[in-house]
């Protein structure tokens, strides 16, 4: 990860959002929409299990770092630590915060496709999640989205704020220490140009419970209407 | 990861083979090459970096495990947690056991590089591994490297061993309980046909160290005879 990708901030729309069962024993089946009262959304049947997950490694401050797989512009794989900053509102859809000046921004324009895999160590549990992202940064056209993007800049700490005003991440270090310039941020000033927010879409998630050896593959598809359907199988481990 | 992947073994050829102090302050400089006494063999700058947080995170079961993301046949990013199963001999070649049967086989047949995201939770450091992966099965016409196979399955511990005998990883789960057959293995019989060991050759080492906020890239080039010459350089983190 980038440090500044790191600074802990607000681990925000984190309530359980949904009350549904979600694991069945039988081999395959459809599971049913859940719509949440008054909202209208449909729960994805894995995320509950996501959520406790979250609850019972929650004393470990490294319980909300996983590792972003992306494929580089050569063609390679790349990988590293990234921080999740909690669900999008009434979603499934996940919300990374990182520096436009990275190289997974390039990467992520070239192949929009990522794996999120978050392993909890405590809990033994693992969770492989794939989806398409959309990189959100301040040129984005779509007033939702940089409604988004500026409700998790302030969501984030000063601290972490002030990192997307640093040097260049990943290119030659010249200075040791940043500018006065650096050291001072209005806690009122909304994104600067180089806060970024990613929004993962999962379309696919394969849940391993290391201590039970359980392990369920989560499939979405679109229906008529765009709406996404999950389907999920246990498989074995 | 697949829990076949998972059943820690011991983790062979730990020992400090390199004595070089490995970080640079200045901004870029190359690298020495270290010969070990009577090996010729050089060692990799950024070995020591690795082998001092395997030891600091060393009370912590989950400071062998990485995440390995390859570039899946349809294009897309594949990741997964594996286990750290040591350096080959007197190299900076990482040693991974898996399953032949499980995609990361495939994927690796497609497109044969792969990037380790490895986090230590206790010293805050990620290591960003990148190289190509040499998928060593039975069929391998290499004597050395079934040897190599083959010591990595006598490395394992029965339990680990006997995964290999279950059912296929990843495919619809039928049965709850393996069957009798897969209980026993006789401890002396050499690697079953599943089983596979995946040698990491890296090419290029990014070292974040959260902590003091260091990071350095290392590269390597191959010089006119073949041999690895690394590279590093401080980067802004």
């Amino acid at each position: 990860m980038e440090s500044l990708d790191f600074v802990p901030s607000n681990l925000n729309n984190f309530g359980p959002n949904c009350d549904s069962k979600t694991i069945s024993h039988t081999t395959s089946y459809c599971v049913k929409r859940k719509k949440k009262k008054g909202m209208g959304t449909i729960t994805a049947p894995w995320k509950q299990l996501l959520l406790n997950a979250l609850e019972s490694n929650s004393h470990l401050k490294h319980s909300s770092y996983f590792q972003l797989a992306t494929v580089g512009c050569n063609g390679r794989p790349s990988n590293r630590t990234l921080v999740f900053r909690g669900f999008q509102e009434s979603s499934d859809k996940f919300h990374i915060n990182t520096d436009n000046r990275t190289h997974k921004i390039e990467e992520l324009k070239h192949c929009p496709f990522a794996e999120i895999c978050w392993y909890f160590t405590d809990s033994w549990e693992q969770f492989r999640i794939n989806g398409r992202v959309d990189v959100i940064d301040g040129s984005n056209p779509d007033t939702f989205k940089l409604q988004q993007r500026e409700k998790s800049w302030f969501a984030s700490s000063v601290k972490s704020r002030l990192q997307y005003l640093g040097p260049n991440p990943g290119l030659p270090r010249i200075s040791e220490h940043q500018s006065e310039e650096e050291d001072r941020l209005d806690p009122s000033i909304g994104p600067v140009a180089a806060f970024c927010l990613l929004v993962l879409d999962p379309d696919q998630v394969d849940y391993l419970n290391l201590k039970n050896n359980e392990r369920v593959k989560f499939i979405s598809t679109l229906d008529m209407n765009g709406v996404k359907n999950w389907t999920s199988e246990r498989i074995n481990p």
